[in-house]
């Protein structure tokens, strides 16, 4: 095939028989012990060190999403591990499957939008979504109202490190003309606060959900950590069978 | 079933209206902005928060693990994104999934072996896999010789921050013990001092496969960032079928 | 949360002492020894028995995606066996998460085309794909040309079977369009024809990946089979890993 | 690394521009229309066409783990394509993820004891396991008493196809020696009867949990097929995160 020819290059990292580099850099001399895991995921994506304050800030979006609760995806991390205790990777790879467009994809489509705004403004930008009758990405929560607590907090975060911009007072206003345009409370929520200042930092909207999905791997262990000293996976699975299992037997027995 | 009627309880966190809590602390208030990654995954695995010790410890382990060179892992998280560009989620997890036993699994062994010791000394640990013909977990490597250079800074820094003690010394006997029982140069390995420094912090050895997962999740998006600049996988594939057609065509007309 | 409060149904199957019910039917009577895997997969698809000619036509369609030589997929779940080989659901896991929209899409972007085709004719249906610069779903091939040989055999089996209709002849008609419309050699593909055949059976197009999914499990567990036998992920790997690292050390020594 | 100069070759099958090839087969002309999945199943693990009496009794072992009504694995599934409806392939690969040593490890164990008995007798392979505390693979069924319904069913099929002897009859010695041993009820379960007819048709034990895989992958997609017409995902995530909130707030104020 005609591609095969091409050399395989890749910049990410290498290791020789008394060495250890990633981007560049000497893994034991120049970040261990000096970059936190953040900051190491900043040099990864980008390519090199980022400032204290870039440390920061994206350190904060990767904590957002760490833990949130009993989610699905939580669940799912339990459930399997129930099946395949011995494989713990395996657990955590089922839960983060489960954050795709629904709950991965918030910030990738806040994000998009931003970067594909091309100067049009809130009004206009709504108004396309309003027209298609599809929801604005980045604004609204079922829980949280009348605001996301997280969303004041990391724009703070972001504006005390010089890492909010044009990007995040258009979603600013997206929100407000998405309010004004249909009555209903449309604040902020964290994906979109996420995606905002993923693009003032400068990121492709594709990654965005890679910082959804590294903060989930975190939160996945942790849930897998306290399924090892509290486990809620077979009870979860034994109650949901039972039902089935009780509304078949009921339905047959009706027939 | 018999387990149905059990509550489910979780202690990793909550949302309100007005509050997303998570171990206990306000994510907004408590911990955005304060935590860094690697910090957050301390408290996510124990329920505390880690001193600025444990902290930086943690996180040398974590970030450790997370880029090395161009692995299986990364050959599968990019050729799993050739397939399902949509779904970064997915070519994250496939990456994972071979985090099994032979890539993820080395830590795990090696701190279940200094957690299971209970009073052993070195010489009668290691004549136990002597004899069952079973390699020593934590020593030796196949490039890194004669020593890993990531070992004596992890060990440096697990001694600076407090977090060194009789688990790291009975590796360093094992090691000693092991080369000099075999002849062969056997250095503790990176994930060997990885599972040392767990089993000195007090986590349980089937977590340590968490560790190499957490940071493998974050090397693995910086490859798809790669892989989105400069893509390798349609390469890397159409390499590899060219070569298995000829073959196949080859022995299908000597045939 | 508001859908808290409603009753868990499936009519999937369920359990008893004595018994195992699948879709009403009794496991060991009425299923095995009686339907293939095939037939099977219909049943739990549709929730009743097919017919002999269903039952046929379904199995090829099933048995069209198994095995394609070595696709992404196929090396994916190799690499990770390598890593986790005592873990094969996860090496059959990975693979699959890498037939997304690329390579599992195909049958389902054909049938949704004609699905919520509505009446609308070839001619309309082609001239919407051009003006959006989008690729007609279901046609062409970069390596089967003048035609892929899977389809006039497909449609042969459906036609016998008397699985073949107006959904078909759209399909037809719609290649026959776009060849004239474009100047290119624009076959119905193999998954062109499953999105049909699918369609003319009421397959719901979201279902249509599941097809390709199920077949290409089977073929993955052919490869890992393989793999045990006649191992190529090692080589691979450290082929791909050696040409990264000399790329990167003549890069460091260029500059 | 020293592989890396290996050749790659497969035998599983190539494409050219007028043939796709499977096994050696020309798959439109030899296999489509005629292999039914479970065949082809067959083809692909074994290189060579089934008799139909070995087809037939493959199918039956493959369609045994298809369907078990409310498992873990559908749970996973269920809830993985809530999270990410676009990407199927990932709902299917998270819920086989959880078919690990739990609930896909049953026939490879008891094909691994068989494999590995090397003439031993039935008490003295059941004298090992109840020395070291372990439970003997294949036997016992928690809610299957005082048969597993699908056994008899199994074996009589393998019997009628030529499938069965002196590895069946083993593993029926097996549970004899073990009920007689224990003075419990430990008859033969299904995932023993496939483990047992898999030795007999030559299979290496490594490969049993890809039945498993297999079947399951199909039901799955049964699984999904009715999450798109009768949703309980959500509701599953709702009951699950209110309870743990509700238990979560009732701690804080007790506290």
């Amino acid at each position: 095939m005609k591609g095969a020819g091409r050399p395989i290059r890749s910049a990410m990292g290498y290791s020789t028989p008394d060495r250890v580099v990633v981007r560049g850099f000497d893994l034991p001399g120049d970040i261990l012990g000096t970059l936190d895991l953040g900051a190491m995921a900043f040099l990864e994506l980008t390519g090199r060190m980022p400032s204290p304050g870039e440390a920061r800030v994206f350190n904060s979006l990767l904590v957002t999403l760490v833990e949130h609760g009993m989610t699905p995806q939580a669940m799912i991390a339990r459930l399997t591990y129930l099946g395949a205790p011995d494989a713990l990777q395996g657990a955590v790879a089922a839960g983060l499957s489960g954050m795709g467009s629904v709950f991965g994809g918030g910030a990738e489509a806040a994000a998009r939008m931003l970067q594909e705004a091309d100067g049009k403004d809130a009004a206009f930008i709504v108004d396309g979504f309003v027209r298609a009758k599809r929801p604005v990405p980045g604004i609204g929560h079922p829980l949280h109202k009348p605001i996301d607590p997280r969303t004041p907090r990391l724009f703070a975060i972001a504006a005390e490190e010089g890492c909010s911009g044009r990007h995040v007072a258009l979603l600013e206003a997206i929100s407000a003309e998405a309010e004004a345009r249909t009555g209903k409370t449309l604040p902020i929520n964290a994906t979109g606060a996420i995606g905002a200042i993923m693009t003032e930092m400068g990121f492709d909207w594709r990654l965005c959900r890679g910082i959804a999905v590294i903060g989930r791997a975190v939160g996945l262990v942790g849930h897998i950590a306290e399924e090892l000293r509290q486990p809620i996976a077979l009870t979860l699975w034994q109650r949901t069978e039972d039902e089935v299992t009780r509304n078949a037997l009921d339905e047959r027995d009706q027939a």
